[in-house]
């Protein structure tokens, strides 16, 4: 039985805390969180878990095995540190870190303990996640072309970082899980209307082999979108989050080349064919990450999700941060 | 009676015939084309339009009082200017011309012998963007935040220029016509994959006060997407061209800033409030565009859509080639 | 090469004399109608075309071998019967005629007269209907266990009959065509609000073997709507005739039933698997049957959609109509 | 503080627990299923409420109130009269019973002894019903022409009804709560494919007026929809209960007649102005009629969804079963 301690029951915690509470393997020992309203509720609905306003509740606890750091990301290396340094396994929110540097420093002390340091890159777990690897992985698309990805909603402002920092993390996640090659230059415009931080920005990344991924990050739109375009040499792919059912749909369409002397461009035809939309299962993405969490502290085995995934999502925020600033100018990561 | 001849009946030529035969005043003289095979089609429908496969004999015919040019863009300057040359009054496809310069000469030499000189942006003629203009002029959005328009589907690759040049007219000439100041500078980035051009593309446009616009073009996506969201102060609205009815949909939400001692980011609220839908009436803008053209050659006046607007465009696109090539670095208009 | 003369250029009209100029094997030679403002629109699109207000210059024409009669419902009659005695072939818009006895009665002179008499169900030659009836004809879906079709918009009060006798021939043409056995008993229900004709009704077609069907027809919708469900033992489809693309999407979806002493209802069981969206072809409906017309007068052969398949539509219509007036109680067909 | 015993713990039984524990005034004392498995859940998440496999250690607990029974519908009268004779206060779900000699009984019974007897119509605290109660009270959709609602899916089968009574009740407290009359007759249809009771079935209720209802549910649906239409003669809207935001959209839509000499049909004219979807607020229906219910105890009132409410829809459904055996003939409520 793996005893986890949560620290930060703000938006996520109380996800956390409900899926290891159910995970099998895993219990939850205690909760800390600066506010003591929120930590009521924890005792409203976990009679039987401790609770506390000084994390060092959870660092010092010797029953805790692991910690889960669900806090704002200015906080994640020092209380990630402390746990390592305490010997526990850890669990950090998505970005990782405030700077690579941190990432580094983190991805180290996990090694040199033979700790496991995870982060929450909750996404690659979803059904329609994995069954777009596969279908990668499996050469369904043929060559990846592009991936355009819409994540853009009337969002809560952040006091500490930019809509980028804040939504970006899940595409980029999700780019590295997917793309068989890592990005090798970025380019990232956008403005800050209200706050002094970026709500609207806009990441293009170059990859190898003429690959080009594109993020359309907004914290001041009117309506929801979480739509990502897959398309690829043979087929092609529209996964839209925001379905109930038929979340991905994957079109045997289109642009066949063939080379031929002087007409070149008479011989880019278009293949116009079906539309298939597989059964993804119903399975909570979180839920799935979690037991895996627990089963890798378990069978002491590094994840894939590890803190070097973390560390490759920090260095794309910080090249995007750089572009941002010099108005789309390309910084290589 | 303006006697209009029209140089190329390939894509949009038909509806310039169709649309100019039923425009009150206007009349279709000649048309001419390179492929006989179409100027058949032509006789068929319009018994009494002549039609000639050299465009010399639309220059040089003297009761054609109007050319209209749907040529590939390339050879519209050379059209454009003979047409001016001759007399005629000249309406061009967009992009004007494949130089900012070409545009300029063209400008001066309608200007020199008050001739009408007029680009076709179709768009700003819809019924959706005269709606949006008098939503914005009329201050109902509140100061423009930005736009970000996303024109994709799997589309026919052109073979003497780029995504951008084929499809970002219409989202620049809008913007133009919607945005109260012009683009200071642009950043643009993109891939070609199949023929040597870029087939997706995304255009970041910098504005003074903070507007910020952004242009998605893409000709390999599987699904055809239009729609362009603008965000004010006051309200939002959400424009997908692709809606039978509804095309057009005002929200009352926004983001409102109340800055106040230290604990500014706390002061950022968000309004949800109701959601509008304007009727909007269901008129082809081609038809008002063409109605518009013969009452400017009438009443010897300059359109709003001149010379100098589809100069406007041309500059633009220029610009984001250049950041094109340079991988997003930004381009001063 | 057959001459056909059209009468009626009112809705449909136009749809019909373009068509027939453009399908090889035909051409227009007359068109009447009762005003001669649509007349003119014939002759500026149509030069070479013949036209007259009266129906007997098509009727008496020694030149036209077929008859097209695009009139008001109560006028069909007498102008099919008229051309049939004049030796015309004949296609007729549906419903063919305001009762069956007429209907009978055209089937037998046409019969007699050795002439080809269609009925013009248009939506039986789209592709969407073409594809489903090969979805059905190869088993695909299994058994078909009922049929759910919706028609409704703020449509065109009709001053003759009600929404059923407007729109349900659509509706009841495809079933005929679609389903493997004919209903034989009706129940409709309805209310007519405005001008004494019923304005939205519903009716239920009960078939042999538990197939059912279920029609609702309604002129004072705020929206439109064109969806049929299609619920078949293996598979099931949902034909949206609103969709531009995916028209129509086949869902591996439906219910295992296995029976089994005293536990029953435990044994009915889901199944939910992909779903599949076939390309259909983009081609005019109207266009393939009016061809099909041309040849099946060419070839001396009687169409699928001939006097039999309207006569059958009329009489549903018909049950339908008498169940109505007895608010829902059963009509044997 | 109100202590709720809840009789029944399958698919609706845990809402009822987690918002009666949570709504001010009142908490959970036992719950009671047939199932172990299903207590021991409760156990899990309430370690203070007390489980029973036995209903009487609730009828019998002198320390609950009031008794909420969510068990199959053939258990509904014995529970609600035990616990009514016993004292307590009863909230049934819909229907309320199996027949209406039994609601009646019910009824009287809760008279007798001053208890609340209330009936879970839990759609008419939703957002979208009290948003259209209001329009339709402050008469700005006019006179109510038509209601025309669809509730269809893949769904479970009922082992002891068919798919009116399972999902009908929905729709038809809806009516009963919206329109200003009360249903005079009844016309259904449908078929039973699988386990004897019917899967697919479509009712029509006659109103005075000419106000007319339609009800389409259905167990074998390949797709969910819960869509309900409302025409009036000002203004018609669409409640579209799967959308997560803008879930009703009013259309300034409709016909105007105007009765003149002669041509009346000429003078229905169409009506086509804007779309408005007011934002409705995400509360969850349920607390609130859970509140509303310890309210009423405690102010010792009668709900408006009492028992009277819940007669009036069993009056509904036999009348509807009784029409459905006839295919369609008309039955009187």
């Amino acid at each position: 039985m793996i005893t986890v301690g949560v620290i930060g029951y703000g938006y996520w915690g109380p996800n956390l805390v409900r899926n290891f509470a159910e995970v099998p393997g895993g219990r939850v020992g205690v909760v800390t969180d600066l506010h003591p309203a929120r930590l009521s509720q924890v005792t409203a609905r976990y009679p039987a878990t401790r609770v506390s306003t000084d994390h060092r509740d959870v660092i010092n606890d010797p029953s805790v095995d692991a910690v889960a750091i669900a806090t704002p990301v200015s906080a994640h290396f020092d209380l990630a540190m402390a746990a390592l340094r305490a010997g526990k396994h850890v669990l950090v929110e998505k970005p990782m870190t405030a700077t690579s540097e941190q990432s580094m420093t983190l991805i180290d002390e996990a090694e040199k303990r033979g700790l496991v340091l995870m982060v929450d890159h909750t996404f690659v777990y979803t059904a329609a996640v994995r069954k777009i690897a596969d279908l990668i992985a499996g050469g369904e698309l043929g060559r990846v072309l592009y991936l355009d990805s819409v994540r853009i909603n009337l969002g809560l402002f952040q006091p500490d970082y930019n809509v980028i920092w804040d939504l970006a993390p899940h595409d980029l996640s999700i780019m590295n899980h997917l793309l068989p090659k890592d990005a090798e230059a970025i380019s990232a415009t956008g403005e800050s209307h209200l706050n002094g931080h970026e709500d609207i920005a806009f990441i293009t990344a170059y990859y190898p082999d003429k690959m080009i991924a594109h993020v359309n990050v907004n914290w001041i739109s009117p309506v929801k979108v979480r739509t990502t375009l897959i398309g690829g040499e043979k087929k092609m792919l529209v996964w839209n989050d925001l379905e109930a059912d038929e979340k991905l749909k994957i079109y045997d369409k289109g642009v066949d080349v063939k080379s031929q002397e002087g007409v070149y461009n008479l011989l880019v035809s278009y293949r116009s064919g079906d539309m298939w939309a597989p059964q993804v299962e119903q399975v909570e993405a979180l839920r799935l990450e979690l037991r895996y969490f627990v089963e890798c502290i378990t069978r002491n085995e590094a994840p894939f999700n590890n803190g070097c995934a973390g560390l490759k999502v920090v260095r794309m925020l910080e090249a995007a941060s750089q572009s941002l600033a010099k108005r789309g100018a390309l910084v290589y990561v």
